[in-house]
């Protein structure tokens, strides 16, 4: 296999969400697990684990007010100590009562205005941990026809991007999210990329859009959004996750592995894996019957893969059987690449980085998973409530 | 207005579920509204508001262990007083940790039998409360491709159906629900009517499937289900509510009532709406941002509608243009039906009945809302956890 | 009924398309159908009668190659003699063999030459017959992964809707169509309304958006769609037709007359019925199985019915409710209007045009389609062939 | 390798249909290749030619009127003499005008004659060609509601398969296929494997269900109704192919490969590779943009590929994991099967069968592609309508 892309796997980062390490679950039930962190320190410690097998994943999202402390200087230190620093900071704006009908679409002035300055304060948050990203997902919407106007909440919505926007610094950016639906159920007020790329075109250079893997219609082409997005220079960050019906949740590559695949092709054949190319590659999902830390290092490992083969097409044979249309052998070279077994690459690539070529096995047999049950006992376990 | 089209408005029983009064929400947030239920009698009181205002939902299903109690009777008694009783038993098996990898089929056999347990619990219950129906739904599946065997899982289900079968008495029924995908999202073991469809012909004609009308893929046709059911003798119920994108649990007839005057032309056609059917007529939503009460009573309604657009179809000029293969004729006559307005029908129907003809403004006017916010201070609200 | 609703019903103008007229099918079969046209100006007769009995219909969509002829002037004449005329030029660049492999974004120079060609042809049409709008619709996409580059297919789309825009006349305007799947099936290169929005957005103001209501993938909000591109103004046409499944091409209203309606609420709420707002509603569908003439008039009713109840919502109600956060009471403003039996004020409105109040009943009575039947014998019918 | 799955790989039997070598296309366009047959015999002897190369496809599948011979048992010669055998009958009630609305469904009782002795001549044919199997797809439905009954339809339905089914001889077989949508947009009379299921079961054992990948609802997991048939003992054939959207008939194992292994999987683990289990594992695709040979030879690896996959999971650890509910284990022993790439092993099994290890490469070298080019002038290319 050729230098580069053993460099370019090598070079990889994959950004791990705090969230994913507490309990989560559906609105039937969440499952509580063993050994669950009680604060944003055990979920950084945690994360800090999949980081130490697998290499690449150097990075935590934090999700305001899930993880808001005191001190975000003494956390991102806290991080930094254990080899990982503080990512993209979240927003959320649909987990207070007032949020029921919007947050910053809501008709009620007084509520768009404390939504605003929970947006405004986790700019104040990246100030303090140096966070480049502030990424917003919006819950709004309506789950009724006629329960609100359509437009006034996209007048609302432009408003508060606006002024999120204009309080960013120099090298501060906005991540704007779209999503299918739930939790609204007639509309969403960012349903779809087309939405979120409009509004970020208008707001500047600094907004760009977020592709979650599980916020489409079924049947939408997740790698055309990509490719596209990636044209007119407006993609800025993935959420990685899976789906076989809805905002499923699942690890990446789990439900669709050559989706992933054709996603990373698109990533790479723009160049775009480079960690200056200002996409932040984030996982976004819950593990709600599956060990949290196992499942974020095989959802890593999973991403890993999908780029080693994506990194392995002979581009210059699919360009040929491109300009010829040939249409059999052009898919021929993709599914090459797609057929190959990488891990055996990608064991390598982990020995030149010192890590061991085996990230599930080393972590099984590290004991961490029982000393955290051992030792997290009593305190409130972390979920999407606290 | 032909009589018979009165007489069958008049006779009409749409059952109401206890939990539709409770808090409900999505995995994001659950929305405390004011003057929510604390209990079961709670509950059932804010049913029997629905059916004095609408006259046609005398019924409340339970759902154990939601609305557990000490003595069924005396709950059966006191709802009997407020002019309702006790109908179909909704059995839980998805809300205890021991369930997180399934109830009935779970590949542990401790489980199992505790799942089974309780469904014969239900029994119990049904034998107390003289209920005719106990309804299963299973959250049963997997999230994950190999997770556990489709076919070992059905095996498991077949046996657990089997001993619940058996324990039923002479007059009592299963009702078997299906569901595409949510909680589980890889398979459901349940997932479509096929399956229920085959697992109650093997049980016998005490077993019957519920048509719950958000549990389909997208661009299923509901009425032919409906229609193939009640051809076949399986159709045992329905689970009413309505949706835009996946199990929504909106208000019936909110998000496509034309699909709902579909569905009950079928029952109309097959005679099927007669309270000696053996159908059981049942609501099943959440209320997440809207006013309880006020949403079941507009679902009523809804039903009522749709029902009464259904009855005065032109049945003699529909079969006429079907047997002449008038595609536009056939399509027109159902149409008319649909796009006439039934509403000053049902104010007269209601009049026959001794009700106000506007159930929503007689409800508004009944300061009832504002009663119970006064009253109802204190406690633990009921929700699905409770 | 206020005056103002029945002048907007009286001013209202509906497009249809010459195509409609033809025969048309599936893959599976093209059933022929008796009477049908042959050429251009059997079609535009067809098209005649349509508006005759409507009193809405009076333009007429042109499909090059479909409906070429010699001379243009003297066919929009011939419109105007019957009483229409010629409106939109579709363009048509799927049905030569040399599209197999796309049409402007084909790998192959000389293809995507010849096929700009044509588009610049329907210009000169536009200028020979006075249209205004060109409309621009792609096959063009892949079937297999690899199969090309979804960039550089990009690219080329992007020059050739260059070229034609600056070939477009001061009053002239380019509709780009977007469609979600079919012919292509692994990708369209114009899959989504955001797709087209970005192109038009950097073509200019005079390339506007095409919403064909069955191009959408399942659960996609269409009348979202409609309010975001209003609120743009980059809303520039529709194609109605209505879908259970995918592109059905069913008549508009026959699937789904609620989000009909929706659809047309969001266009009233604009203020962009006026015939001055520079929306083109124009119908596009297949009357596979039913007669043609009576299948337009059917589907223009039923615009005409959805808008009329779009006409009466009581919007000061719906504001009232919306602002107030009152989700029932703003959903029952809506779901008032749409419950209202609107036919006895269509039948007055086309009494105040000289209409006859059932146009069904008086095409039918007119002997029209008998007379067709029996003067087209011989010749080719038309189809989507020619 | 074990020598078992080298053995079951040897022994695999894939039938491939006579119709994919003729032109196919969209409702939009058929875009005709040249070399295409121009009648059975050629498209015996394109068929043939991928069992030269794969070594597994020995078996054709007719249409009938399209591949409507004087004199079968010629026909089952000569392709005895290529080396390959007749395989399934499929018929074909949906190309006839008299079939606008429906065949064996029509409320015309002339026309479901016609549709009922066109499949009886279905087994005549059998007789003549010694097939086992007589494939019914239906493309009858409505497209509108209110058009025809839907329980007339079945009850018509159900006529014309008892017939059919009470002329079968000893050893034939009758298989019923389901489809969601197209032709019919509306109503399919036997829309989904619930419907298929309930019909067969009452025929009898020798009515078994096909399952064709492409004739789902979004969202439909495969591999649990493939398991689901299997225990019931009711799958009689799968229909080979795939789709990113809708009936895309595709090549099987383009669109999502990993699904096709999930479904062999479930093959495998019921012991239903094995040719004496009653299983008919066809091809059914249209290679509409791609060579029609090459495109059956690459179908036949992908669905070789998947089976090998499926047979080297290591099944007692699968057991083990899934017993333990050990939910990444499990998922990982089935991914470390389908993450292998088994080309090698292939190329292996292909030697010991006397074949060229790369099928496609070979007959690329052949010169056969050529030849037909040069030989087939002239006459009337096969398609789906001749």
């Amino acid at each position: 296999m050729t230098d580069h892309v053993r460099a370019a796997l090598r070079a990889q980062q994959i950004e791990v969400p705090s969230w994913a390490y507490g309990n989560s679950g559906t609105r039937f039930k969440v499952f509580a697990q063993r050994g669950v962190p009680r604060n944003p320190q055990e979920k950084i410690a945690d994360a800090a684990q999949v980081h130490k097998y697998t290499g690449i994943s150097p990075i935590v999202s934090l999700h305001i007010p899930w993880d808001k402390v005191d001190d975000y200087e003494a956390l991102a230190k806290y991080a930094g100590d254990l080899g990982v620093r503080i990512g993209g900071i979240n927003a959320n704006v649909f987990q207070d009562d007032d949020y029921m009908l919007g947050s910053v679409t809501n008709p009620d002035a007084r509520i768009r205005r404390k939504a605003l300055d929970h947006l405004l304060e986790c700019v104040d948050i990246m100030d303090a941990t140096g966070s480049r990203d502030v990424k917003l997902w919006f819950s709004d919407g309506t789950n009724y026809p006629g329960q609100d106007s359509i437009r006034a909440r996209q007048d609302r919505l432009a408003e508060a991007l606006s002024a999120v926007y204009d309080r960013l610094g120099e090298s501060q950016r906005m991540l704007l999210e779209y999503k299918l639906f739930e939790p609204a159920f007639y509309t969403m007020d960012v349903p779809d990329w087309g939405t979120a790329y409009a509004h970020c075109l208008r707001l500047g250079p600094k907004a760009q859009v977020v592709i979650d893997t599980g916020h489409h219609a079924p049947g939408t082409n997740i790698e055309f959004i990509v490719a596209f997005l990636l044209r007119e220079g407006k993609l800025g960050a993935f959420d990685f996750n899976s789906r076989f019906y809805a905002d499923d949740d699942l690890m990446v590559g789990a439900a669709d592995p050559f989706q992933l695949f054709r996603i990373m092709h698109e990533i790479v054949q723009a160049d775009a894996l480079r960690n200056d190319s200002g996409i932040n590659f984030m996982l976004d999902q819950c593990h709600n019957i599956e060990p949290k830390i196992p499942g974020q290092i095989r959802s890593v490992m999973n991403v890993q893969e999908a780029t080693a083969k994506a990194l392995i097409v002979d581009t210059a044979a699919l360009d040929a059987a491109q300009q010829n249309g040939d249409v059999l052998g052009a898919n021929a070279v993709l599914m090459d690449a797609y057929n190959t077994d990488v891990r055996p690459l990608l064991a390598e690539v982990r020995a030149e980085m010192g890590l061991d070529p085996n990230p599930m096995a080393a972590y099984a047999r590290s004991g961490y998973a029982d000393k955290i049950v051992a030792e997290r006992v009593g305190g409130q376990q972390a979920g999407w409530g606290a």
